[in-house]
This record gives C-alpha cells, sequence and structure tokens, in this order.
C-alpha cells in the first residue's frame, strides 16, 4: 500500500488528460478517423478537448499514424503517435512520458460527451484521502453486455467482463465506463505491469483496475449520467451522441431565453449565439458560426450559416442564409431567397425569390421578386453596391460589378449592367406587343400536331 | 362541519372559474406576459379560456397592472386587476366580487392543458354530498419536489411541500396540482383566513386546503393526466406543453381519417381544419386558419397560414400559401412558389419557382415557372387578373394592374405591362443574336486577367 | 392426437402462407382497402408478400370483392375472393384449396411488420416433433385489451379474450397475436369446425386454437416483438407503423455505412439505396426510386425521387430532384433548384433558383442562377441539351426544344430561342437606359397619390 500516493498531502497538484485517439472506427465504416466525425458541426474530439481543458492542467493526445487532420484539431495539445494498435492500455503508455508528477485521467476519444463537471468530480474523488484509483461508471438502463462494477461498500473490489460474469454479477446494474484517474507514478507502473495474455492478445486499460487492487489500492467510482458515457462505434451510436448534445443545446438556448416553438425540429451548432426572446419556429437548421440579436424571428425551413442577424429581423420561411451575410436590424429575409457574403441594410427586405451573392444593399431599399444578382463570371466575384432607399423592381438582374445609388430604382424585368445614379431610374427590358388571336392559332396548331401523333 | 355547504340539495348551482394570469413569468425571460406566449399558434390563455367556458358558467381573469393585452384576450369575460403581488391567494381574493353563490374554481393561466372534461370532473367531485374542497391531483413519472397530497382513504388530509415533507411522505405519489373548486362562501372564509407568516412572506392559494381541513371539511382528490397539469414557467416547459398540444391536434386530425404519415414533424394550429382523406407529408407546417378540403394531398416542406385549399388539389414540396390564397380544386402548387392574397381557379397550375401576390387566376390556366406579379409599386399593391386556360410563358413578369383576357398567352421572358385581349399572345422581350466565337474569347480574357492576377 | 401431423418425419415439407387482406378497414375512415395504404411509400400488403416470399414456398392472398388494386399488387402470388364478410376464419377457409400438403400459416395485411425472422421461427416451432398448431404471442408494454395466451409449462392451454378473463387472467402479459401455424390437413379441418355462436355471428380465427386444444394438439407460442405485431386499424396506428418501418430503414442505412445527423428527420422509402459515407443533413424526404452514390453530401430540405446521385455530388439544400433526374460525380445542384428528367454532367453545376426539364446537360457546366428551361409547351415536352463547359448567364430562359454547343454561353437576362454553337455567346435582352430623377419623380407621384387617399 505504501507505493500508492496519497494526494491528501499534496492540494495544489497538477492534472494531466490523455485522450485516446486512435482508434480508425471499422464499424463506422468510414475513412474517416472515428474523433473526426463531428457532432452539431463540430469534430466529437472537440468537445473533449474543450472540457478537459477547463479541469486539467495539461492534455495529451494519442493519435494513429497518419492521423493529421486529428493532430490539427488537437493541436496546441500535445500529441504523441501509437504506432502499433496492441490495445487501450498500450496507447496510453505511449503518453507516459508526459504524465508529469500529478494526477493522470485517460479518456476516450469516441467518448466525447463527459461533462467537465464530471472530469472534476472524477479528479476530486481521485484526491480524497486514501483513494489511488477512480474510475467512472453507471447505471445505464440497459445495462446490457457492459462491464460490471463489483463494489463492496464504497469500495470497487473489481471490474469483471460481462463474458466472464457470474449469474449473479450480471444483476449488478452498476457499469464500468473504462475512464480512469490515478497519480501518474501509479499510473504508470500499473499500465507497464498489464499483460496482454488473452484471446485478443490485446493490453487492456481495464486491467490496470486489477493491477491498482492487487497492490491493495483503494479504488472507488464516481457514477455519471449515461448520456455522459456513451460511447461512439458506429453511425447508429453517432446519431444518438448528437441528439444528446442537440438537446443540451437546445436546452441551454431556451435556459437563456429563446423561444423554440418545437426544440426537436431544431439543429445547432455548438457555437450557435441566439439572445433572449429570439423565436425560432419548427425545422429551422444552423450551421457553424451564427449570431442572431434579441426579437428575430426565425420561420420554418430556414438554414442559416456563418452570418449574422441583427435585432428584429424576420427570417424565413425558406430564407438561405450563407457565410459572410449580415442581416440588418427589422430587415426581411424569406420565400426562397437567399444571401451569401451579403450585408442587407436596416429594414431592408429581401422577400422572394431572390438570390443575392456579393452585394451591399443599404437600408430600407426593396429588392423585388426574382431579383437576381450576377456576381460570378465563371472566375471571379464581382460586387454590387445597393444604395439606401432604393426600390428593385422584380426580376431585375444585376450583372456585377454595379453600383445604384440612393434612391434609384430599377424597372421589373431590367438587365442591369451599367451603374444607376442617386434618383435615377434603370430601364432595361423589351416593349410589350400584342397579337390578336395568335394564341388561339397557336394553339390549334399543337392540337394539330398532337393529333397527327 | 355545518359552515361546510353541501352541494347534494342544489342540483342547479351556477359554477364560476377564477383563472390567475397576472403572472410575469420571470424564468421565461421574456417581456411578455407568461399568459401570452402562443401554443400552437394562440396565447395559452385561450386554451383555458375556451374549455372552462364549456364548464363554467361565468369566468373571471386576474390580470397584473397594465396588461392589457391580456385584458383584450380574455374579453368578454370579466377581467380584475392584482395591483401587488402578494401571492396566489391574494390574487384569488381580487375576484371575490365575482364568485357569486354557486361553487367558484381556481385555474392557473399558466397550467392551460386542463381539459374540460377534467374541470367538469372536479366540479362533479365537489358536488358530491359531503364533499366541501375539490382538488386537481396527478401520479407524475418523477414526482420530483412536488407537494405531495396525503390521503387517508379517499379523503386529502393534508397537502405537504417537498421541503417540508418527511422521508416517507416523499415516496407518496399522488402530487397537488394546485387547482382547488368550493362552495364561493366557503372559498371566500378560507381565503381571508389565509396568513402570509412564510419565508417569501406570500399568501398562498394551497393554504386553502389547510383551512378547509381545519374546518373539518371532507376534501377530495380528482386524479387528472400529467400531461393536463404541466405548468409552463420556461421556455422548456413551455416547449413541452407545445409538444402536448401539438399531439394532441395530430390525434384528433388521424381520428378524422387524415393521413400524417409523420404526425411528430407536422405542426398544426388550434383551428387548422382537415377533412378525410387529406394526406400530409413529413415536415408541414400549418399557421392559423387554415382549411383544406377532401383528398388533397400536402407534400413535404409547405407552410400553409390563412388560406383554403379546396377538393383534390396537390400542394408542394415547397408551397408557400400566404393569407388570402384560395387554391381551387385539383389545382397544383409547388416547387418554391409562393401565394398571397390569390386565388387559383380548378385546375389551374403554379408549379415552379413562381410569386402570385393579389392576382386572380383562371380555371385551367398554366402558370409558367419563374412567372412573378409585380403587385407592389413600393407604396399600393395591385391586381392582376388572368382569365381561363391561360398559359403563361416561364419567367413572365406581370406589372399590376393588369388583366389577362381568357386563353391568353405571353412569350416567355415577357415583361407584361398593358392588358392582352381573349386568345391573344403578348410578347415583351428582346430577339436572341449569337455571336461565333465571342465566349471563347470572353473566356480567354478571364483567363489572362486570372494569370495575372 | 392421432390426427394431427408431426412434422419430425417430414423435414422437407412444403409451406404456404395465407395473407387475409380482405378488410375494408372502416376505422381508416378511408375509401381505400386497407392494405393499400402506404408504407415507406409502398403498400403495405408488399412488405409481407416481401417477407412471406422468403420464407413460404407458395402465398396466398385472400382479397375481398372488386379489389383489383389488391390483387395486382398480390400478383404473381395467388389470389382468392372471399366474397362474405363472415369473420376471418371464414376468410381463411375460402384459401383452403391452396393449402397443398405441407405446412400453412395464416397472416393479416394489416399486421405487415412480422420480420421474415419471425416467420420463419413460426415454421420451425411448429416443425419441432410433437407440436401440432404454432402461434405468434408477444409481450407488450401496454397488453391493454388483447387476449390472453393461458400457458402451462411451454404449452399453450388457450386464448382467453380480454371480455371474459378473470383479474387473474388478464395479469398475464403473454398476449395473441393472431397468427398461426400448422399442418394443412389439420388446419383444414379445424376451421372447418369453427362455429359462429357469439355475439357477432362471425367465424373466429382464433377459434381453431380451441379446436387444436380439444383435439389434445400440442400448441406452442413464438414470442415475437411487439413491434413486429402491431396491427393497423386507424390513421393513428398507421402512423406507428410508418415511425416502425422508417426506423427500421434508417438503421439498416447507418449500419452500411450512411450518416444521417438527425435519423428521426429523414424519410426513407424502402427501396432508398444509399451508398457508405453518404452523409444526410437533418429534414431530408426521399421519394421511391432514389440512388446515391459515395461521399455525396445531401443537404437539409431536400426531396429526391426516382432518381441517381453520382459519387461525390452535394444536392441541396432546398433541392428537387423529381424522377428522371441523374445528377453527375461531384455535380452542385441546391437553394431552390428543381430537376425533372434532367442529367448533370460530371462536375455541373446548378446552385440557385433554377428549374431544368427534360434537359442534358454537359460536364462542367455552369447554370447561372434563375434559369429555367421552358420545356412545355402547353402540350408538348420539349429537350434542352447544353454541352460541356458551358457558362449560362443568370435568368437564361431556354425555349425547348434548343440546343447549346460545348463551351457556349448566355449573357444574363437572356431569352434562348434558337441553338448556339460551340463556344459563341448568345444575347436576347434589352439594352439599359438610365433616367436621371425619374425614381425620385415616381415616388412623389405615389407619394401625392396617398396622400389624396
Amino acid at each position: 500500500m505504501s507505493t500508492i500516493t496519497d494526494s491528501a498531502s499534496t492540494p495544489s497538484r497538477s492534472a494531466t488528460a490523455v485522450i485516446l485517439a486512435a482508434g480508425r472506427g471499422t464499424r463506422m465504416r468510414s475513412e474517416r478517423p472515428k474523433v473526426m466525425h463531428p457532432l452539431a458541426g463540430q469534430p466529437m474530439l472537440r468537445y473533449l478537448l474543450e472540457n478537459a481543458r477547463q479541469v486539467f492542467d495539461r492534455i495529451v493526445v494519442v493519435i494513429g499514424p497518419g492521423m493529421d487532420d486529428v493532430a490539427a484539431i488537437a493541436a496546441p495539445h500535445a500529441v504523441v503517435v501509437q504506432s502499433d494498435r496492441l490495445g487501450t492500455a498500450h496507447a496510453a503508455l505511449q503518453a507516459q512520458a508526459q504524465f508529469g508528477t500529478g494526477d493522470v485521467a485517460v479518456l476516450y476519444g469516441d467518448n466525447p460527451l463527459i461533462t467537465a463537471e464530471t472530469m472534476r468530480e472524477l479528479l476530486a474523488c481521485r484526491r480524497q484521502p486514501g483513494v489511488g484509483l477512480a474510475l467512472l461508471a453507471m447505471r445505464p438502463a440497459d445495462p446490457g453486455r457492459y462491464g460490471r462494477v463489483v463494489t463492496q461498500g464504497e469500495n470497487v473490489q473489481r471490474i469483471v467482463e460481462w463474458a466472464d460474469a457470474t449469474p449473479q454479477e450480471r444483476r449488478i446494474d452498476l457499469c464500468n465506463a473504462g475512464v480512469l484517474c490515478a497519480d501518474a507514478g501509479d499510473f504508470r507502473r500499473w499500465l507497464n505491469a498489464v499483460r496482454n495474455d488473452n484471446a485478443q492478445g490485446e493490453y487492456y486499460l481495464g486491467d490496470v483496475v486489477t493491477q491498482a487492487v492487487s497492490e491493495g489500492a483503494c479504488v472507488r467510482a464516481v457514477v455519471a449520467a449515461e448520456d455522459e458515457l456513451r460511447g461512439i462505434n458506429s453511425r447508429a451510436e453517432l446519431a444518438v451522441a448528437e441528439a444528446c448534445v442537440q438537446a443540451r443545446l437546445r436546452h441551454a438556448a431556451m435556459d437563456r431565453g429563446v423561444t423554440l416553438i418545437a426544440p426537436e425540429t431544431v439543429f445547432l451548432c455548438a457555437d450557435t449565439d441566439l439572445a433572449p426572446d429570439v423565436v425560432v419556429h419548427p425545422h429551422v437548421v444552423f450551421g457553424t458560426g451564427v449570431k442572431v440579436e434579441r426579437d428575430v424571428e426565425i420561420h420554418s425551413f430556414s438554414h442559416l450559416a456563418q452570418c449574422v442577424v441583427r435585432t428584429g429581423a424576420q427570417i424565413g420561411p425558406y430564407a438561405r442564409l450563407r457565410p459572410g451575410s449580415d442581416v440588418g436590424a427589422r430587415a426581411h429575409v424569406g420565400n426562397f431567397v437567399e444571401l451569401k457574403a451579403t450585408t442587407l441594410g436596416e429594414g431592408a427586405k429581401a422577400n422572394h425569390l431572390t438570390y443575392l451573392g456579393n452585394a451591399r444593399v443599404g437600408a430600407r431599399t426593396n429588392i423585388g421578386a426574382g431579383t437576381i444578382t450576377c456576381n460570378y463570371d465563371g472566375v471571379f466575384k464581382h460586387v454590387t453596391v445597393i444604395g439606401e432607399g432604393c426600390f428593385i423592381g422584380s426580376d431585375t438582374i444585376l450583372v456585377a460589378p454595379v453600383t445604384l445609388g440612393a434612391g434609384a430604382m430599377t424597372a421589373a424585368g431590367s438587365v442591369i449592367t451599367g451603374d444607376v445614379a442617386d434618383n435615377a431610374m434603370a430601364f432595361g427590358r423589351a416593349r410589350q406587343e400584342n397579337r390578336d388571336g395568335y394564341a388561339a392559332e397557336f394553339r390549334n396548331r399543337l392540337k394539330d400536331a398532337k393529333e397527327r401523333g
């Protein structure tokens, strides 16, 4: 027992999190490293990093060979490469040079929903006087084939795998989540003692518990919610984790005073920033980088990404706000309207069947139905500038680069290829001619053709 | 006991509902009075009013100062103002002048899902011989911190708050919903006896139970479904209540013979009127005031409000029917098409990328893709009239006011600024010119420009 | 007992499934035969046929008079007509001439979710030595008013209807699903022995169990999941069954390596074919006949039917792919774009507010915003052919039949009525004219008109 570090004597110890992220995830049936699959718009690994950062002094991520994309996400944290896949204990050992002298927790990159609060509890448990090893456990609704945690009083006696469990042990509802925390020295020693004399020939992290118990260490379990401890090994489990993350994000938004009329139909990103008294109708999707100010109403079937929506604006239904859009206060955008890299001034309106790309639209300007900016010539993107208080007639085609002065108007159906001065009106359309009886004649010809087959 | 009114002797007593609606709802984090937050498109207070109206002879709504919007919704029912917020018993007391001589039930404006059936049971319970006070109770899936109803046999002995409950009492699963019903005189007397000698210094309606028991009144509980008794104190609870209301509306529609392929993705309003054999595909949103006749199919991603859809019409996908739309029998509207204040005749079609506003379209007329009515000149709205059997070419821009006679046609890409006679064809577009080799030249110029940077 | 066939001695017996599909389904409140209501885009009967086909040698469908549509779906399987509706046993008897000499199972057309696996287990159970009759049972979450299966050890003693059950029998959680399997001769004999001396005067299939037991036959129950055994008697039950089918389809897709970010918002058809590493965003609807190749991303609010999407294409948001669409590898379609009977070449793009019908678009061609093919003249559909590497300017109206050569361009806002040669540019629009001050003048006139009222 004397070898096991008692943290009670060292209250300001450092804490290191080791995140195992080398898994390829064959059950995902994907080319992508498992921890790179996104949840709410960002790689799942980011969630662990973000939460661990709040609790631990140092983070080390264990990746597989060639996983440069994972390393990029892990930066600026330390990264070590596990060259051979010899099991989770072997993976954790790759990081032993970075364990330092404080406490070490080993987390799993495909187990990304653990909250900072739970990490803190794990660390605090480990640091209770006399505790040598702390682990995370859960009581899932369906314990299924999880390993069971056998306890006596508060102490964990051992972990028993489902396959090896007696019927009595299988009735235990406390299940092992695999996450461990111990003093760096102890952890290193226990990891090195793990053997691979099992059917798969792998070094299992779970055997650290056996090592700890065999040394007489006091092992304690911290029980966390099942939702935090869900592993992600398949697309179906990825979808379940996504649902957990979405539920958290929706609840947080509602707690801040956002109305989500049907939260289960609204998809948020981790960075979606919705102010109080924003109302979101059913069936709305937020990509990354969206900021919405107070009193904005976002109607159904809208899709927003990388944009700002200012106070009191009305968005949708059927608004598509793409990166670089900035919708001014009390502006209206909706009904099959797409904005890209476009600023709409205060109170401006683009209400029907419109595409505005690389445009700046002045305050109070009304964009008629069917307006299109031709911002792309096949190689370059050009800018359209429309002044304040303009009235753009329906079906106006604005061939950029082009500038319309304040108060300018365009006639419906015009193609605008040149600038328009303040308060001028631009026409660019043919004059109407009617041919009497011609429609009847045309129909007759068609009818004849049809009859002839 | 002699002071407590026994209703058995007076079977035709009047019944008054007092609805407490003065709450600001700080946990909603909103500027809006709590009872004004909508459920299925109408303020939650309306649900209580509508159901109470079916059961009670008189309704009195207790509002806060300055809540004119709540008073407007409450009309024509009586309204009294609670000037000081001294607790729920104090709020109920403000209405005592309106209690009359029959029975009085006190309901909560933020508890709007109680059915008329349950209100009737509450009143009937109160009117059983010997019963002095009836209250609503529930057995929630998670009793949590609700006050518990302590009973002996059928009789309620007392309500015990969670904070004051013994571990044994906390195991009781019968929870207090707060709704009470008693004889007017008894209720008045018990309310006046309530004291505010508690931590918050408030007069609590729940203390009426204590008063009643202390007088030896027989108190009985009516058990209702948890879903009916959900209080709404936060946006998250508002969303849960919305889900309850939606589930009821969807079930009622299906019971009438409507097919909702995926009910959980269809959002109805309280007044949505769908006939039998209407089929609604996944992801459809109904605003208020929609009436749909038999055999209509509403495809995904459609959004309807304040409109009529007649027998056999095909709506959507991506149909946006705005107020004042009237879609004729067997007409088709969909694929990014918006109608506003527009009548489509029988069998007419507007099937692609079209905006029709303030228009009347005749039977069997075909509206080409990309057709737009220019109904707004910046100040006035103008009308477009299109006769029967017309063929509107694609991308026709109709500058209102304008009238097209029966059988008229327009050439694709025309801007129509003047009327078109019956069976005439209108042209309003430029003639095509080709420049050989110019596209290649243009591309080369762009390529050069790109190379120059 | 000697009359009951022991299958142990005849391992290669034939197996016949009789499917009862004559029900009108009054609780559906529909004109349509019940088994014709669709689940995941195909008539519910098809699911039973498809699964039964894998297990049984012969299928016989019992339909009602005049149900030609059901007969058409049932083909090429045998169909017999039940002329009078005298109960389920009577219905099964209509098929007795087709029972053959092996085993016979009777299934229900409105009970379409039974898997082939469960059918196999039923047949295997019946074929165990000594078993005379096998039936399907379930343990539903809420046993409600289902008939209960009374057993002694492994043997079924009898089925007791809810109405006739003692309180003790009602506590049994094993419920009868009605599906039976027996030797053809036994089944025929038992069916003929069923009497209609009950309140409704009907011949009930359930009475076959009574007959079997009375003959001393060994009756066994196969317990299947409740989800497989849900009957469909109302629109609400139809919606529940749809949800079950969707859940199965979504799970199968995820197991194949498809990412469904929010599976509960994605609607599949039974034949939807999604390759591994396809990503489907929230709120997507698949009609029948969709095939999607690897690495395609389908964004929110897209609707696909009868189309092919090739490797690496980007679809949506707001893409509407209608029958006959073929989207080439790495092509882009979205943002309010509709394709019908249109082929998009490799790497082609149609990214905004476009309708392409009966068109062939070459590789790498860029279709500008607001492009519309006028493919319909009121009677005929005409073809638009666009070559490789073209640049179609925004708001180009292509009046079919029309052909654009490789590398051709069109000026924005052009109406194209004639062919365009390779590398030529086509113009078909009016020249812009500006009138200085005219917009201000126009506004003043409107203002005056408004003031005059």
